[in-house]
């Protein structure tokens, strides 16, 4: 189920996670859920995320995929001073735009003195897409979009101070709201009532996530959606379905 | 960095994970770094992940798109008795083919008793795209594989199991190993050395992670590929610079 045909404002996203840490398993991303939420904040909804190693030709195909696709695409990871930073490099390639230095970027790399092979280096990080944008960085040197792309860092609380200055930068559109409530009544229990209330409710999305908790079967039903009223009746109705199943509604939260 | 190049025997996978849970920031997934360590341990490796929402049209899409172009692509999600449990559709949709009921998944299911629509609901997890195998899964019904395509839960536990129960069914390629050392010395130091040793080993991906610890700017140096004397090199390599950059190789291991 998706709220899009019945949501005419909304604004999508993807997330392109570019990291080979990621795809070996040495490192867990976090940065996905966080911005999921904190975008969610901001009134835009993401409807795919991958990950890339670090590769240009991938970065780029991803890259171009992806932003046709959607209003926004936000990217993580490979924007360092080190040979495998490459983000810079292929976003430009995605756009077919010279990387340029950002004098902007120089300047505040250059604030810190360094012996010149390690600024030669630091430099690296002020190399640009033409014509892009800076993203503000109180941590270090800034990100950057371009056209409906915005490069941020892969270090989780870089990627945060990041992401957080763009608040009230982006188009803004529909906000998802939640309901939640759990029962101890295995799924396949609530199943047929739960697609019938489902098809009552298009405008909001339900879903199922079924738990095991002291021996004991459960199901947590999730009701996701941009109009209130809609989602005080979806949790109304799933309510007395667990009562009338001989079920409890337990641990009710609205998000 | 990739060794496709200089690595014949690469077995390579995709990872799609399906569910709006993950997309909306609701439930942060370990499945894949889990599947990555695993997967290497089977010999191989995963060069893409997506995630998609439960809709049809995006699972297809990927699938599709996924399977082309990796040996094997491995779905979490969706597989349960419930109206957003469309993975089963979306494969059977993906290659054309009709959903049947598997007799051995509907005997499974038969074996613990429940009231007629109850069982129906459950049903819903018998149905499997004609001509798919079975996963073996011992915490309940099967996931089931079709071409290179192999469909698993979406509760971590759960994969666990179907994916240890694929141990030795898979084709098998070359298994990475990794070398990994920490200095604390700034990323920028480090970059244009650990460039060249790139360079010169290019059949080893050479990965640079900054942090910062103790008010100290650090780089981890991590190294992987399938060739031990190559790692061994490149750890070599890599250490010497640290010391003869002024810093000291800590927190050596070999994975």
């Amino acid at each position: 189920m998706t709220v899009e045909a019945t949501e005419p404002s909304l604004v999508t996203a993807a997330v392109l996670i570019i990291g080979n840490e990621i795809l070996s398993g040495r490192t867990q991303d976090t940065n996905l859920a966080y911005l999921a939420r904190k975008l969610n904040e901001y009134g835009i909804q993401i409807r795919q995320a991958r990950v890339v190693p670090d590769i240009e030709r991938d970065i780029v195909e991803a890259v171009n995929a992806l932003r046709d696709r959607h209003d926004y695409v936000f990217t993580t990871g490979g924007i360092g001073p080190t040979h495998d930073d490459i983000t810079a490099d292929s976003i430009a390639a995605a756009f077919g735009v010279d990387l340029v230095v950002s004098p902007e970027i120089a300047a505040l790399l250059e604030r810190r003195p360094a012996p010149p092979e390690i600024m030669a280096s630091r430099m690296r990080m002020a190399r640009i897409p033409r014509g892009a944008g800076l993203i503000a960085n109180p941590l270090g040197p800034p990100g950057f979009h371009l056209g409906n792309v915005y490069v941020m860092a892969g270090i989780p609380r870089v990627m945060q101070q990041m992401i957080d200055s763009l608040a009230g930068k982006l188009r803004r559109g529909a906000t998802m709201r939640s309901r939640s409530v759990t029962a101890f009544l295995p799924e396949s229990q609530v199943a047929r009532r739960l697609g019938q209330i489902q098809q009552e409710l298009p405008q909001v999305d339900i879903g199922s996530y079924p738990f095991q908790r002291d021996n004991r079967y459960g199901t947590t039903l999730v009701m996701r959606g941009s109009d209130d009223a809609a989602l005080d009746a979806a949790l109304g109705a799933v309510s007395r379905m667990i009562v009338e199943l001989g079920g409890e509604p337990l641990d009710v939260q609205a998000g």
